[in-house]
């Protein structure tokens, strides 16, 4: 009999599961991540999206060795399980963002499905992508590395001498929330209620806001020469380098891995980033590269995974890179649940 | 035939070095940082204070089963070995500040030294701060703290997950280089070279640099009441307090011991800072503990042993505190070398 690992990811605005056989991936579903009902309804939505992958896959549940939930972040624990908190999924403390009509405070994923598998492992989705490219992706071989993602929001993961790094919380490396200007009482304010961090001021919101139009427009337009948005995307880039220069004066990574939908756009970013950062200091700056995600939009299936994957399959899946051939995810209607 | 161990602290002013047997500090002996000659001059006046200590002691340095060295940063490897990089010892690229009258670019530390010990470990001063804070300090039992150092310099040690971040040249937790303001044009320069960067906004000679009279009067005023030093040290306690944030953020310490000349006014800036910090990020914050070093004074000699000290000393240290009983410092005089 074979093996099979389940992945998920939760997303603030979709949710996926699929299973894996050694041989690749078989099945994935996803649906539209819940909002309304109570604070289990999500946690339920993962174990029936679970439960969808293996009837596409041949299986049931009870065959599955493992589950790997790749999420949205930030982390509490509640009786030292994980569970999500606000904002993103949970709405109370996130009143002025649309589409989060729920007065959850905590969804305690861990409490709920960690009694439904043989082992679960649950990780925020910036850190389950560090693991992912160090396995299959841009971070090969490297034990210093700092994955981040540049998209509607900011986020990353890390291994500093090869130790993945997650913190008592597991909320390691929320880079977005760093603190990009002190004198912040007119800077532009976060999702989480902060001013300044660097989330509010490069992710995708934050280059639409400013500019007027969404951000693949902006960058568009920045190709076809329009000045207001080579401005913008020349200081979105400059803060950036600047952030990430702060992770590496903490962290002294040698490898950065950019991924994330503003990423796509890394042949204009990388000059701009590359130029601000190596202008910082040179002791801790030098020796660090920065490159672009391998696995980016394969990493819905590939962060979750990696976090259960048995070693025995990764020299493999490097091979074969089954990824790149996953079956078309299957859209379930958002009412079955 | 006991077991001794020697440990050494490196400081951009002086260096130290002390012999220690399990039943405490035996001797220890310093001198002022040697700023000319040539590279290998400070290595050599490492091992010269060691063989000091040693003869203090009534030991030979063969009779050393292992050397700890606690010392300023930051690090370059060359031919993967630890030296000491600009600026601080090295002043080749320090040229504006004083008492740096050399050419040097790396101190090869660990090339001089590594072939004259049984073992050696060499860890940046900080890092080895946060070893000794929770082997007998403040962080005792601790697998994710924050050590930070409030100093003439800001810098910094963390163990995350238990796991003592080095990075792939030993440089993790620089916080006092982790850039406070992305619009840095008009902000203080730091010794590094770089703007707006933590060291450069709160560290004792940026206080006194705004006050125009060293830390102590500026508290000592602050503590009598004049407007312009409680404006100052308000503003600083904020500052750092968001620098602390920032690296929480990507940490998820549980813990934050400050150390350092600066925060033995710990009672006037501990409610400043706690009251900027748990203004952030909730999710992030409001489990964190800030807490003052218990080692401070001792740091000197216990950072560098704290390194190399076998596991089965630490309960009997712990019991006995025998760095609160070390005997006077030997000054020798800077010359003898």
């Amino acid at each position: 009999m074979g093996q099979y690992y389940a992945a998920v990811d939760i997303g603030a605005t979709k949710t996926t599961a699929s299973v894996s056989s050694r041989d690749g991936i078989l099945a994935r579903v996803y649906q539209l991540t819940k909002k309304r009902g109570n604070e289990a309804t999500v946690p339920r939505q993962v174990d029936f999206l679970i439960a969808c992958a293996c009837q596409q896959a041949g299986i049931v549940k009870g065959q599955i060795a493992a589950v790997g939930i790749s999420t949205v972040g930030p982390f509490e624990k509640r009786d030292g399980r994980l569970a999500l908190a606000a904002p993103n999924v949970c709405g109370a403390l996130g009143g002025e963002c649309e589409g989060r009509e729920n007065d959850w405070t905590l969804v305690p994923l861990e409490e709920e499905l960690s009694g439904k598998y043989r082992r679960l492992r649950i990780a925020n989705d910036c850190i389950s992508a560090a693991v992912a490219e160090r396995s299959f992706g841009a971070g090969r071989g490297q034990d210093d590395l700092l994955y981040v993602t540049w998209s509607t929001g900011i986020g990353g993961g890390a291994f500093v001498d090869g130790h993945l790094l997650t913190g008592k919380n597991d909320n390691a490396l929320h880079l977005g929330h760093i603190v990009m200007s002190y004198r912040y009482a007119d800077e532009p304010r976060c999702g989480c209620g902060g001013r300044a961090h660097l989330e509010a001021l490069v992710a995708g919101p934050a280059i639409a806001r400013e500019y007027g139009e969404q951000p693949p427009e902006v960058f568009r337009r920045c190709r076809n020469g329009d000045k207001r948005a080579e401005a913008l995307i020349q200081r979105v880039a400059r803060v950036m380098a600047i952030g990430l220069y702060s992770a590496i004066a903490l962290l002294d990574s040698r490898l950065i891995i950019v991924g994330g939908s503003v990423s796509k756009n890394w042949d204009l970013l990388e000059p701009l980033v590359v130029t601000e950062f190596y202008k910082q200091f040179p002791a801790l700056t030098r020796e660090v590269v920065l490159t672009r995600s391998q696995l980016d939009q394969y990493l819905g299936d590939m962060a979750g995974l990696s976090l259960v994957m048995p070693d025995s399959w990764i020299a493999d899946w490097q091979e074969t890179r089954p990824w790149e051939n996953a079956p078309e995810t299957t859209v379930l209607d958002p009412e079955v649940v």
